[in-house]
């Protein structure tokens, strides 16, 4: 898993169908933990909020951990880290 | 999940049985969200034009999210982002 | 996916039993394409010949994509692109 | 797999329910192990110690290979070196 | 897949239970093939020896390719090059 900061979402209309209902989170990754990419979009089934660090999982791991086998998820929010602050 | 414009597509004649019927769009990858590519190859299902920023699953979510998986496809369209100008 | 053009191919007498009967092939990935590596080795199903510019698939989607869901594939030519000198 | 060692680790009480239990590692990864991050959260399900080299499973595998294929976990630690100090 | 060089490898004596009786290889990836990281650790279920240069697969075709589908395996040595000389 990676870590980042929930810095805003992005709105889908038009979207397949077992997408309807989720919330698109801009992810932000730590720096070092970032694979190339800075951001990430992320489900989100936690309740996280703007400026919180998360734990986002990627792969198979978001559709079947987070109970949505069949969507066309690739990466979801699976936890709010307590403390953060000390982590960049 | 990444998100990108879609600035064309490309025709395969000669491909995988199970992959008749798609259209494969070129993507160009949002800057801070490339693992490196700038772009990717996308199956579409959703109707995205040219020019539209859209949202792309990869990975096994792009073929059992959009209901084919059995084919060979690790990219997918799944939604179409209302408004991305922004997002650059 | 992305778009590669075959160079090569390379030879494996001792392997794995299910992949008997494969050709490995060498694809030079377009360079707006490469997460960071240049050259990938994918089985190819479709005929491609040296030269020719490829759709690759990647991940899970080549072995069940390709019906070779016990065989230790991970990246597999997929559709061969009609008219690829465009898109370097 | 990829070594690394294990520096710290992260708390987070809110979380999927099916995470509860599990113990999430901060681990570096070995620089000519790293592909971009230099760190990566995996659980535990071995009893690593701070300072010790580990073998880290990513993806599918980090589910399935620990007995925990419905939980949202993309990384786990599944083995501790004998000896890493020469691996650096 | 990628090709790689083996130059080592690595002993873990506390591990998971689905591990025992496994090789863990060093393989050195060829620099065209590599995604940031020079080298990544593979079990080996062909015999290859130091020096030899390797087909390894990544992901779930590591784990159910190999006929290990429940062990937490993401990479594995999967056929020997027959000669490898000329691809550096």
């Amino acid at each position: 898993m990676l870590i980042g900061k929930v810095t805003g979402s992005v709105v889908s209309t038009r979207k397949s169908d077992n997408l309807v209902g989720n919330k698109f989170m801009i992810v932000d990754i730590l720096e070092h933990m970032q694979n190339g990419a800075k951001q990430i979009i992320a489900i989100d089934k936690i309740g996280a909020g703007i400026g919180e660090y998360v734990l986002v999982a990627q792969g198979s791991a978001a559709r079947i951990g987070t109970g949505m086998k069949d969507a066309p998820i690739d990466a979801a929010i699976v936890g709010i880290i307590d403390d953060g602050t000390g982590l960049e």
